[in-house]
């Protein structure tokens, strides 16, 4: 304990940490083994790169993998080793190499081979450079840590079992990838407290982790003070060949390097295997070359598999570089160890098997039980549980220096990290009467956006190159910019995908942050991988979808969204809005504000809607409510159910068929998820049972509206793709007409 | 008239056109200029870049802007001019350019900036380098044109006008973006011959583009033969910043770099301008150096407005690079001529209004009236109809000539571009009995796919990197590669966004190339707006998604679908397929073979299913039928509803319900889209309404169940998230089990 004692107290700031590691290693070099060391790759020496598919490779790059090969070292078998020597950074990096065959092989499903191949960055991040406390993984200034190829969980329930988060026991590692387990198959932040996103989908993680990087430069630049600092973290992040094949990660690494994002650090697992083989058979980029053009830094460690030092060397230089994001290119080998599956695709995702892990175990001279931390490596990273507590003070220490300072920016700062609203500030949404001119939906939400980014300290966003026309602009801000960080539009280009999954790592940072982001609502299919991670890691974002329907005319079936809102309906987690006019618009925005575990979307009109009399705020909370009704008794003679622009269609309507005497209730059915949240009281008031005579109408899908208009009902819509034409030319050619809702009513009723 | 005759007889073969007349250009520049020549930009000089946001502008680059306008030179307003000079040139240019302008403000809507910037490289193109006939938009052999900036479509609509194709009419042009006319809001193949794809959202038209190229180099070295060549022909695409900004773009680059796809031609309309102003303020990236990443040629022309030769030069020396394709930056001036709306966003996306289209008309010395094609311009394209059916006629006697000396080849070759299949096709697709030993729908779905590549010509695909998981590998063939393009296995990498682009490229080529594609299920996420896509302009691509429920177990919830099945139920045009045995995967794929016009999505298993006794091909080709039934007079008690795995649980449990008694119908539910088509008394038949008793399983979304299973059924399915564990405990966990399935019927008979 003494050795890790010392260590600690010479390690409080990471960044101290690695160079004081370089230089000490660098000036004592007879220090670094106490072990005895062994080339050991006979076994890997025949066998050339795996694909079954039928590829020429590239003899010069073979050559330089074989070359990596060579410097595979066996670790000791001693159980304590006294300093932290490089024998004892290879027993470590080893710990988590075999922590992760060990729980793949128990859970006989898996990707052993990312660990395996990663242990090494993985285990310099975790003990030598991250600021973080185990005891308490929310703590605010702590450095973030993506892992984008998800499937390589396990390298991360070893670090964090490693560094002493409860959340990973050893009994969690046993229990990976099993029912109700905190160590799922692919990192979920939401399980796991320590993960801070939710991988797996490629490409995903690197785009949270820009968002991370931007929150911090924004918070930082918001906060920060010449004389003290209070936001100043680094965001990690580990992204595959996989990742980097991906459109998504190309979109956010474009925005990284034009934002400028310096503490930004990607290690790019160089590995040369994805599922289906050796990357020649499909991707033979320079993925190096590519991200100059990106505007990154770029650094290349050719032996990531024991070049500890060029790890670290690179750290260094990558947070020297402060006006970039930094790519690490890290050429590694996956597998590492197995020395029949190394670098090949069937180490990728499998259990080894006994057999193989068993030759893994002599390979690297591992002659420990499954999941067993030798007592040297445990005493070693022990030393995380004082030295987080310490790194966690000194920011409290800080934080109340700056209040004292700068109790009114303490104050908005520390109300933002709480996750905490200011006092009244739904107030701040505009309201509408019947009277208020006619408006598109899109202009009341921009209404609505300005008036929440008054009251909201946290409120930011921007629109994917479509500000215009999504009207998402906050006009007393200017851009978020390199060199304009303190602002609130962000400007995302074209780049819907990576709009998205920005925007959750904004949501996740921590920071209290709330981004909203938009485009046209055809375009969520763009994007549904971002939306749908929303939702599953509880992620708040705020999706601003205009041009909903049919209604935005010219621009014709590529652009007009047909089957999206039931697409959206059906998407656990996630509520989907469709306001009608002003005050729907506003109760839209306090829904979405309110659930900031539960992603929201907005699908608002390009043209102009009136206010209708009955619609509220308060209605809009319960998803679907009454907004007139000459009835009584609760049995009407028909129910006309609307949502957004149609509603007034509905209104319409129901205005007719009362001149003709019947008794017609419209209902606004603007958030289904919400209404099925409700009592079955409440329900049975707005949808009695006993009324089948029911017609829906909304521009799109009529699918899934038999759960509310029942089987004798009839739905109004559009099952077809639309055109190109004047928004009213195509509602009278599809039928979205009063006179339709009308005639469907009478059929209904007859 | 004589003088196009001559140009006409000179220029039979594009490529000779090309550099005979940039050859006489550079020859006899005191032949380039009949006219008075004014620069007149003066309108511009005081004007910055625009942007609403807050941006600093390099001043390095507004420079470089600025001379390049200098170079404007105003067409002359003489009728006719008589020789195919530079001023005829510009003449036929600005013919281009005001037809769009018109065009646009004859329908108040549309995009008038990118055809005023990019009419001089579509002039060049469509006059001067490709190869195509008017009359016969479908001519095998014709050079692809891909405008994947789609909104700039009257750019295409006016190059089809002059050019002689009879689907853009001078009617058409009057109603662009009118309902009803040939000349929509973004071009659609479906509506418009001479339009190849469907393009408007971003980034997709390059991918087509990829994918016409890859079928064009498939089929040239499946059939061309060393004495006789049959396929040859370009693939031109002109994109903008929006395309580039997509990620989509860069994965379906990627792979063109990596495939060496040198007949692909793409122009970078760089006007760097985008919708929300300046590209300054989100893309700041180095796009050639980032396709220099990409392993592709790169040129920059640096005056796209009147640098014709430079122009001319770059689409030779693009020409020339065989084995890589090539990326032409064009630095164009969005809206060149407006001159008070060019080079900026306010171009982009508007009518330019009446005082603007004068005041160009005016800079531009424009005397015409609007969608006026002057005489020597009409002459001078005029042309097109007689060198375009020559060019066909050639390629006829050289397909006759290739008959004669290759019979078994032609027979084949002409089958396939007819679209024809070889008779008796489907008794190739293999046949199974309740005997065959259970087995994962995904490897049914291959044994199907071997059997078809074997009997179609045409029958090629792969999957983004899970050749091994989605078991889409045809095992007679190796990797389309490079250096091995007669190969049919398709690497995607992991590109789902890419794959499913370059596959609509690949099925609207019109080679007769019938594309799948894999990847699971729930990254259709990924790759959403390319499915759309296919379903919208008619692509039968075949979409292999496999690993199609929480049945794929450990991976987790961001590995399982739930509410994907419902989603692509909604989508126009699209089959969603859920086979649930061997005979059923069979049947799916007849559908999905003959249904050209249709893309179909087969969702497929991961775990091992039983062949059912009741299950039946024809039975898959109604959409929804009986599989096994102990009522009589179509009066079961309750009609039990599963769809692919969990049709053998309801299956077992209609057998458990029955050993009580009951008379049990059991319907397989394998594509809702087909039974919708079939007649009321067939509906009836199977579904009948007297019978409200129902119950639906399977494992995802319960909505929109209710149109099958009415206000009274039972819906068991999973409206939450999937979970990590073995695949048989999330089934007893989230309730899809017999037991389930009989008590939801009890109740619903109760």
């Amino acid at each position: 304990m003494a050795s890790s004692l010392s260590f600690s107290q010479a390690a409080t700031a990471a960044g101290t940490t690695v160079s004081a590691n370089a230089r000490l290693q660098n000036a004592a070099p007879a220090a670094q083994s106490h072990a005895p060391m062994a080339f050991s790759f006979g076994k890997f020496a025949g066998r050339g790169l795996r694909s079954h598919g039928k590829v020429a490779f590239s003899p010069k790059r073979r050559l330089s993998l074989d070359s990596s090969r060579k410097n595979v070292i066996r670790a000791t078998a001693v159980e304590t080793l006294e300093t932290t020597s490089t024998a004892l950074v290879e027993k470590s990096v080893n710990t988590i190499r075999f922590l992760a065959v060990d729980a793949v092989e128990k859970a006989n499903s898996g990707h052993p081979g990312l660990p395996m191949g990663c242990a090494p960055m993985g285990h310099i991040l975790y003990d030598e450079v991250m600021n973080y406390n185990p005891k308490n993984p929310y703590f605010f200034n702590r450095d973030r840590f993506v892992l984008s190829a998800g499937h390589g969980c396990m390298l991360q329930y070893a670090l964090l079992h490693l560094a002493g988060f409860d959340s990973v026991k050893e009994e969690d590692l046993k229990g990976f990838r099993q029912w109700g387990s905190k160590t799922p198959g692919h990192p979920e932040n939401f399980e796991t407290p320590g993960v801070e996103v939710t991988t797996g989908p490629l490409g995903q993680g690197i785009c949270n982790a820009v968002g991370l990087a931007l929150s911090e430069k924004h918070l930082a630049s918001r906060y920060n003070k010449p004389d003290c600092t209070i936001v100043d973290h680094y965001t990690y992040c580990i992204v595959g060949d996989g990742c980097q094949m991906e459109g998504i990660s190309n979109e956010a690494c474009s925005l990284a390097g034009h934002w400028g994002l310096g503490k930004l650090i990607a290690f790019y697992d160089d590995n040369h295997i994805s599922i289906d083989g050796d990357t020649e058979i499909a991707f033979t980029e320079d993925v190096i070359t590519r991200f100059q053009g990106l505007g990154w830094h770029t650094i290349w460690v050719k032996n990531g598999n024991t070049g500890y030092d060029d790890i670290r060397a690179a750290i260094e230089e990558a947070k020297s570089v402060e006006d970039k994001p930094t790519l690490i290119k890290v050429t590694t080998t996956i597998g590492f160890g197995s020395p029949n599956k190394a670098n090949s695709y069937s180490v990728h995702g499998s259990a080894l098997g006994a057999k193989e892990v068993e030759a893994t175990r002599q390979n690297l001279a591992w002659p420990y039980e499954p999941f067993h931390v030798p007592e040297d490596v445990k005493s070693h990273w022990s030393r995380h549980i004082e030295k987080g507590a310490a790194v966690e003070a000194k920011w409290t220490a800080k934080l109340t220096e700056y209040e004292n300072k700068y109790p009114v920016e303490a104050a908005e700062f520390k109300t933002l990290i709480s996750g905490k609203f200011p006092e009244g500030w739904e107030k701040a949404l505009p309201t509408y009467t019947p009277e208020s001119p006619a408006e598109a939906t899109r202009n009341l939400s921009q209404q609505c956006l300005n008036a929440l980014a008054r009251v909201l300290p946290g409120f930011l966003g921007g629109s994917a190159d479509l500000a215009g026309s999504n009207m998402t602009l906050l006009k007393m801000f200017g851009d978020f910019q390199k060199d304009t960080p303190t602002e609130r539009n962000l400007r995302f280009g074209v780049r819907e995908h990576g709009m998205g999954a920005i925007c959750n790592g904004i949501a996740l940072h921590g920071g209290g942050l709330i981004p909203y982001c938009a485009t046209f609502f055809v375009f969520t299919d763009y994007m549904r991988g971002a939306m749908r991670l929303s939702a599953l890691s509880e992620a708040g974002v705020i999706y601003v979808m205009t041009h909903d329907s049919i209604g935005l005319g010219e621009d014709g079936p590529t652009h007009q969204p047909i089957e999206h809102l039931l697409s959206f309906r059906a998407m656990p987690n996630m509520l989907m809005l469709r306001p009608a006019d002003g005050k729907e618009t506003a109760g839209a925005y306090k829904v979405a504000v309110l659930n900031r575990k539960r992603p929201s979307i907005h699908a608002l009109s390009r043209q102009k809607l009136p206010h209708l009399a009955g619609t509220s705020m308060e209605g809009v909370e319960k998803g679907g409510y009454i907004i007139s009704d000459n009835s009584s008794g609760n049995k009407p003679d028909v129910i006309l159910i609307g949502t957004g622009s149609e509603l007034e269609i509905a209104e319409k309507a129901g205005i007719a068929l009362r001149n003709e005497g019947k008794a017609v209730r419209v209902v606004s059915f603007v958030c289904w998820e919400l209404f099925e949240e409700q009592t079955s009281e409440y329900k049975e008031s707005v949808l009695p049972a006993a009324v089948s005579a029911r017609v829906s109408v909304e521009a799109g899908s009529t699918l899934g509206w038999e759960r509310y208009i029942g089987s004798k009902g009839k739905a109004v819509g559009i099952d077809s793709f639309g055109a190109s034409a004047p928004a009213g030319i195509l509602y009278k050619e599809f039928g979205l007409t009063i006179d339709n809702v009308v005639a469907s009513a009478k059929q209904v009723m007859a």
